[in-house]
């Protein structure tokens, strides 16, 4: 790829974001749906004026566990842990119903095969932990107890979805289910949520001792940026989704980091100020690019709109895909404000399911009238949501 | 390229360059030469761990026009322009002298083709603004009379670089010299550089008036960034290296942008300070990647250091490489210390260099012995001369 012409790519990716994003919020909608719009608006459901480049998705890569990272960086890990009972019954609930709902549908009442149905269910699976974040940040939501059970459950819900990534994977080529497997990407994803944020610290203390003796400015964005790349390819080597390194080192790096022995492992306040105010500015940066990539990997000009079989499929499958999500709500003891808001939040797909989705397609699993209602489903769920709660939230009042 | 292979290389890259940096400070060494070092450790030079992606090779690309646009941004265009007398007979020289004796060592002493002998003129012909820039920085030189007299003379040899290389490419592919069209490439750099900071600032003035409408932070990172590769993309459609535009758009944000009729468009001090601080992370993030991959480019393994041509060959045009270059400051009128560092300041090569190397034989004009020798020209042109800069630097009193 040309220089110049990746830097008009960018550079409109940019600034549609930002344009689309001012918009959304004047119209009262979260300025997350502005960027997705973006990409939706340049990318091949309309314009086509900007194709996904290898350099693009991985400057988006960077964008979404950067984000991650500052989400972890402003997490309580007290009240995390704290909420998790609440977040792992989200978590499974937002998992298995779905996967069920969805492959009852395709395979009861669409009679597709069994590898298609178990394939549909994994793509209406996953919950788009950015999408979510990034919602709950734009209500002011992120540092809320909502914002603490729905991280939590996001986490563990994208652990899950990686193990069955990998366990369909297995089976659709013919290798059958491994549950040792399952079972030791389950331990090498606990251990790093266990020894990651305590490793992450103990580097960052290094950097910040470095911090005071190096002789040549900027230390901190390439030293902080390598330790969010390190635990992102650390969490991929160990089975876990890339990121979930980014937010574990940005738990570590947390002003409320806390562990039994974590008295020693304090750094000082300014150097988390320090951190904060240099790194703000890279992430508002790669953040963006992340939700036009989202956007832009849509394909919604290639459904076939005439086909009712389309329509119909996308409707079963979109209800299911909402309800499944929201039912795990009710089995948790908060006000009904509180349930919906966790019950909606998990509901975007986004990227997660258009990975699937695209698996599914290449390996010739999803016809391609299949993978037109995905598409649609998933862009309902990412679009949809983040304007419910936003509405919500300014009517919280009322609905207690 | 997968997702966790990308970072990996890139947190090798950062971290490399960080570590070689600070062992060169304390080496008395400027850092950049650390940062080349470290490129030419992990490049096909010595381990070969990392080679050059086309996401890293467009990150440095970012890199080097936002080192650009930091020194716009502290480039007083007054002194700039006060000195251009002087960086005018610097550049002219410094572009005249090395083709011209590149040339007779090709065609009159090794009796090479008459296109490899104009290439060989033309690959140790440009000066790497990048190089240099950094090591004026490096030496808190940027801003003295000297660091103005460098910058301009840096900029009208890369334009006049750049027209070279467009003649001799015509030339190569039997086109013949069209001086219509050098003539045209010459106007329409003109033009940008007339043209460019009034827009740029323009263009500034309405970011400050939007900052603060916006409703959505990170609007300061994302919009001048989206303005530094929109000079950037311009400078290349008129004609001019990409990396110009940078410093275009630098100089427009400067605190002492000075045009004729600039009372009007002065935006206020806050939003200078906004612009530095926000900027600097994300430039001390990207412009290491691009010294690195300087040295990654650096192909040394490939040489036949067994060859007697390789040296002799090398010898002489390195010999004429940096006596060419000097040669220009004995015609200013300036201190000896002064002269020497202006001098000292146009001998490397760097990337542009390279570019004309890589293209010279990619069309099969240059031999493999050649190459190699103009490789190892453009190393040395390119890590000699910070060492003698910052080692001069220290003796000032002493020479004058």
């Amino acid at each position: 790829m040309e220089t110049h012409s990746f830097f008009i790519d960018l550079l409109i990716i940019l600034i549609a974001a930002r344009i689309f994003a001012e918009l959304a919020v004047r119209m009262y909608a979260p300025s997350v749906i502005g960027e997705l719009f973006a990409g939706i608006v340049l990318g091949p459901s309309l314009f086509g004026w900007i194709t996904i480049s290898e350099t693009i998705r991985l400057m988006a890569e960077i964008g979404i566990i950067l984000l991650l990272f500052e989400v972890g960086l402003e997490t309580n890990i007290k009240s995390l842990i704290h909420s998790r009972g609440k977040s792992v019954v989200i978590a499974l609930c937002g998992f298995f119903f779905p996967f069920i709902l969805g492959f009852i549908v395709s395979y009861n009442i669409f009679s597709l095969s069994l590898l298609t149905s178990l394939f549909v269910g994994g793509t209406i699976t996953a919950t788009s932990i950015g999408i979510t974040v990034r919602v709950l940040t734009d209500l002011n939501l992120e540092q809320s107890r909502i914002g603490q059970i729905v991280l939590g459950a996001a986490v563990i819900d994208d652990v899950l979805g990686v193990m069955l990534l990998a366990l369909l994977y297995e089976f659709s080529i013919g290798g059958g289910i491994n549950l040792l497997n399952v079972g030791k990407v389950f331990l090498f994803v606990s251990a790093f949520f266990v020894l990651a944020p305590v490793v992450a610290r103990l580097i960052s203390l290094l950097i910040n001792r470095f911090d005071s003796i190096s002789e040549i400015p900027g230390l901190i964005p390439t030293s902080i940026i390598s330790l969010v790349l390190f635990f992102a390819w650390l969490a991929h080597v160990m089975g876990a989704p890339e990121l979930l390194g980014g937010f574990a080192a940005g738990l570590a790096l947390s002003r409320r980091f806390f562990i039994p022995f974590g008295i020693a492992l304090h750094a000082d306040e300014g150097f988390a100020d320090r951190i904060e105010s240099q790194m703000k500015p890279i992430i508002q940066l790669f953040t963006p690019i992340f939700f036009v990539f989202v956007g832009l990997s849509l394909a919604l000009r290639d459904i076939d709109w005439s086909s009712p079989t389309v329509w119909l499929f996308t409707l079963f499958l979109f209800s299911v895909a909402f309800v499944g999500k929201m039912l795990g709500s009710t089995f948790i003891r908060e006000n009904r404000f509180s349930r919906y808001m966790v019950g909606l939040s998990m509901v975007p797909r986004g990227e997660v399911g258009l990975i699937f989705a695209e698996l599914g397609r290449e390996g010739g699993i999803f016809s391609n009238e299949i993978y037109a209602s995905l598409v649609l489903v998933i862009a309902l769920t990412t679009i949809l949501p983040p304007l419910l709660m936003k509405w919500l939230n300014s009517r919280e009042s009322i609905i207690n």
